[in-house]
């Protein structure tokens, strides 16, 4: 079968032929209906050595954010349905450590030792005709299209987890939050604000059209520049918003954020611009709080097939055939996509 | 000045002439915008006896849900400017038990001796074209109306304080939330909890009319009679909602309410038909929780005056004139208010 | 190899020999050290009809609450050292609908169609020589006895998850807490209480002996009987209790539970003497729920293990050699068993 | 009455004569029985100046935390009862906005623009035979000593609302928390850690003697210096600490804390050493979250106050008469005080 694989460190990838996975015990082989094309795949074949951590060993099949129809189980599988769609969750932890039984792979306790960090990050993913995942991290899709599903994986995942975490601050009247960066996780980050929360959203980015894409439908939108910061805090009545979520995670996106935030209030960095603050207990208002996420848990990405269900959340994605996947990764490389690239292997 | 007065148990009030209050220590005088009538008025001057709690022992000018512009200002008061427009929260606690000093009055440790239990309920309420209240039970409602705002006092705190509790239940994707009983107060709790989370709303009531005036805008209506839970189960794909609102509180709509339930749901009942269920363990879901519920707290009523003043909640409103002000109470009696009646002393 | 079957409904189970189990895939053969013998095993082969649902169709080993050491691994379990011990959490749901996936397989979504409920009841169980369990099921006891821990899965899980669900209510200073019922689970119920709050807590059985066994160290005791409601209020101020747990379930000691309860309290219960309640909106605390509890989560059950690790919970127990295991169930019908029986197949 | 007053800015206080306060409208003069002496009262007459904010201008008399027995009311006054012994709640917030409502004047809206930040700093305080506090700000006794619970209105409170925010992370089974500086607010920290938690203690500071005086009763203390951090995460089993308190606050007390904190961890910094923290995405563990904490809230005072009338919180003092009141501040300043100094201008 065609594949997009990470052959070696500070290399693009290759578009290749392999053999078609076989599905081993617990796991379950999907026909890839999409697979989202992310930033960190980037990252990953232009920066990273083999200094960086075992888990993510070249070479394997790139594509952390898939979904497919079930094509074939492997041994002691029961409960699905050859030919039903589903959504794949990425992380793979020890599948047994008290964060592992919760759900929660992504915060691993034996993410240290294990073998692989995620499907289609130190194992094969999705960016193939055929994946083999473990039936535990299949989210069933029912009726809905996979294709759009699939960057929900990551980019619909990411920013669900981030604003869950936020969703005390903001429960509850007379409350706002800011997003910070609106690429594809940003914008999706409105959609999840805007159905969960009856919070004031403001939204922030340089580019004036990625500020336009959420305008309106009660979303206020900031220039960055002069006055960002004096303009939020107005738009609050000066108290500062409750909660804010950087999708850039730059020095200075942190350090907006942070000004802009109300006593109390929750401050998310999601973005891995290896970004830096620097705190200080009187800089601060009193329990404001700062924290870092990565990424989300398997209930968590139940929560977010729901909402693109109900169509709270929409992607915007750009689709690649499966000969163009390799043009995926090039055009986002280029800044070139609006939203998120999906190649389909399978169309 | 012109007041509605309890002269009498089982007495309909008096429209009738009686001092100006001079607002006491820390209190202030409002000069009334309007001033709701509600059902609970009704049952207090008609089912109300002399063996109830001597907190509603007449005469006192009715109207526990009021709003109105700052007239003069008692000793000690400060912060407060006259002509400033004010949303009066009622309860009327001790002012410094554990609860009170939290602004939870309506849930006063001293309740049972108190001299009143709100303004309008035991000592001088908004039906008038005056009322002293203390200046802490004062929300500032700036630029926003203050004669539609008046219903928010108690039509308006009453569910948001029940759906507050339900917030955690209802918190992340995929969620759902039952309305039973669309009359003045659960119309606000259906927009209420569209602005507050991202459930599916599914509302019933008795009557159509009352369905019609909510469906749309994602919310299901499920009518009365055979099968409605079946079909607000289905609606839920079989697991049951994750709240229910039981805005009757008769022991038919207590048990449906109930029957919709999922595991680790909330159900509140809110109305007060006196109602009542059989309870059994392995009748109910588990951690479906049952309890009720009455009125809200001071930071509850700010949170309700911020959604109002964003839009989020709107109230519909029959005003009537203080001449008229008996009106309403006749109408209010005879089923024809539709929303909530509002009595414009100052109109 | 030796094990106590339940070999047929209404029937007391045989000591018996059968085939030593062969882990499948996933699976892991455990050397069992100690298996409680549960009340509910006693409703299973005393009270069951082929009429009961499915899931707990004999014939099967009992043991739903056991521990041991790693014998042998089945095919694709890795991280799982032999000789190893381990507590074994007991449910068996679907193992990947939502709930599931958050380790809470005691509300599998799909319960309803799974071939058993737990490990022990509707398949082979730990009251045997060795027992095979899910890899999943497994939470590691490190040095800590697995005799003893035993009884943790069930007797200990159970109380844990009831009293998780009211830490909120809990949670801060003067609190209060009441137990109603000390066997097994309430003995342990306080031990947690104890070491998780800061609540007053207080105790009631109709022993009192049971009451004995858990006074002093700051535990307040209240006889049933006349005044018994009256004095726990008073202990609590007159305010009630936060929360109260009921692990008897008739529908005297809900009753009582309930009246002890304050405002905004959780009644929690989890006997299942098939109680009952008359609940009425004007004849409960304003926010007092009322609600069912049933076993625990996977998490939960670490959290468990760590506390019987740090000397948090100490199990009463009483052994019996696997000659003996019948006795044990007989002791416990007889009502001779304080604390929990525990077999030890391989002592 | 003799009284100790802050008279100008960078000047040593006087021991003074000034006349007894009349309690105005809402307001209660108190006998005081005991008055606690502050390090924020030495910043307050050391370093402060004309340039700082006008709500600690001199002179006023010290005492952010006393005690006492009412002695006269002002007019409007109910529900207090001449001779009973309260506790006073610092703070002094614009006593309307939403905020303050629900007892939380530490975090007024209204802050920069108050008269006074509390009683004794801004207003005259505690530290003299009289004082007139507004009834609100009382918190009952009962038959609790008022010498000894002075401090609870600083010592006691600060650390019980830092804690507070952290009862969600240290809630269940197998939590660790950090205590860093074991001075008069660390010791009380670990004494309500231990009262409202199930959470291993470890405990940490400069000095050993300090660290002497909580250790045992399952408080593990580690000293600083090399391998400090390593040693605190070995206790924790290498996960890091669940809730990390510091009450230096220096630039490497807050770099410990921050490196003894695990996964989904709390650091709040108490202490206000005007410490910093180079904070970054990569340095920091997931959702580990940092903030700054400031004294507490009304309601936050009735528990502590509650749990000192349990046992739970029993602060160390040293007492001096009225007339070694300067003597008190002398020995704070010479760093000779273990616990508090309390004045008892009434012995």
């Amino acid at each position: 079968m065609r594949a997009v694989v990470f052959e070696n460190y500070q290399t693009f990838p290759s578009l290749t032929d392999v053999e078609v996975p076989e599905p081993g015990a617990g796991e379950v082989l999907l026909k890839v209906a999409g697979a989202g094309a992310c930033h960190s795949d980037v990252s990953v074949y232009r920066d990273f050595t083999a200094e960086h951590p075992g888990a993510l060993k070249p070479s394997f099949v790139l594509g952390h954010e898939s979904a497919g129809w079930v094509e074939k189980l492997g041994p002691g599988v029961t409960g699905v349905e050859i030919g039903d769609a589903y959504l794949v969750y990425g992380p793979t932890g020890c599948g047994r450590c008290r964060m592992c039984v919760q759900g929660a792979e992504n915060y691993c306790d034996n993410a240290a030792t294990n073998p692989a960090l995620a499907i289609g990050l130190g194992r094969d993913g999705g960016m193939a005709e055929y994946v083999a995942v473990p039936a535990r991290n299949l989210v069933p899709l029912g009726d809905a299209d996979p294709v759009a599903a699939a960057p929900l994986a990551d980019a619909g995942l990411t920013p669900y987890h981030a604003i869950k975490q936020a969703l005390p601050n903001l429960a509850g009247g007379g409350k706002s939050a800011l997003v910070v960066g609106l690429g594809g996780l940003g914008q999706v980050a409105v959609q999840i604000l805007r159905a969960l929360t009856g919070a004031q959203i403001i939204a922030t980015d340089a580019k004036q059209e990625a500020m336009d894409a959420v305008a309106g439908d009660g979303v206020e939108t900031v220039p960055a520049g002069d006055g960002q910061v004096e303009r939020i805090r107005d738009l609050t009545g000066g108290r500062g918003v409750d909660a804010a979520f950087d999708f850039v995670g730059a020095k200075a996106t942190i350090a907006t954020a942070r000004a802009a935030a109300g006593i109390g209030s929750r401050v998310v960095v999601v973005g891995i611009a290896d970004g830096t603050a620097d705190w200080s207990f009187f800089g601060t208002p009193y329990e404001s709080t700062l924290n870092g996420t990565y990424w989300g848990s398997l209930g968590d990405l139940y929560d977010v097939a729901a909402m693109y269900r109900r169509g709270q959340i929409t992607p915007t994605i750009q689709t690649f055939a499966m000969d163009d996947a390799l043009e995926a990764y090039r055009s986002l490389e280029a800044g070139k996509i609006s939203g998120r690239a999906v190649v389909t292997p399978n169309a």
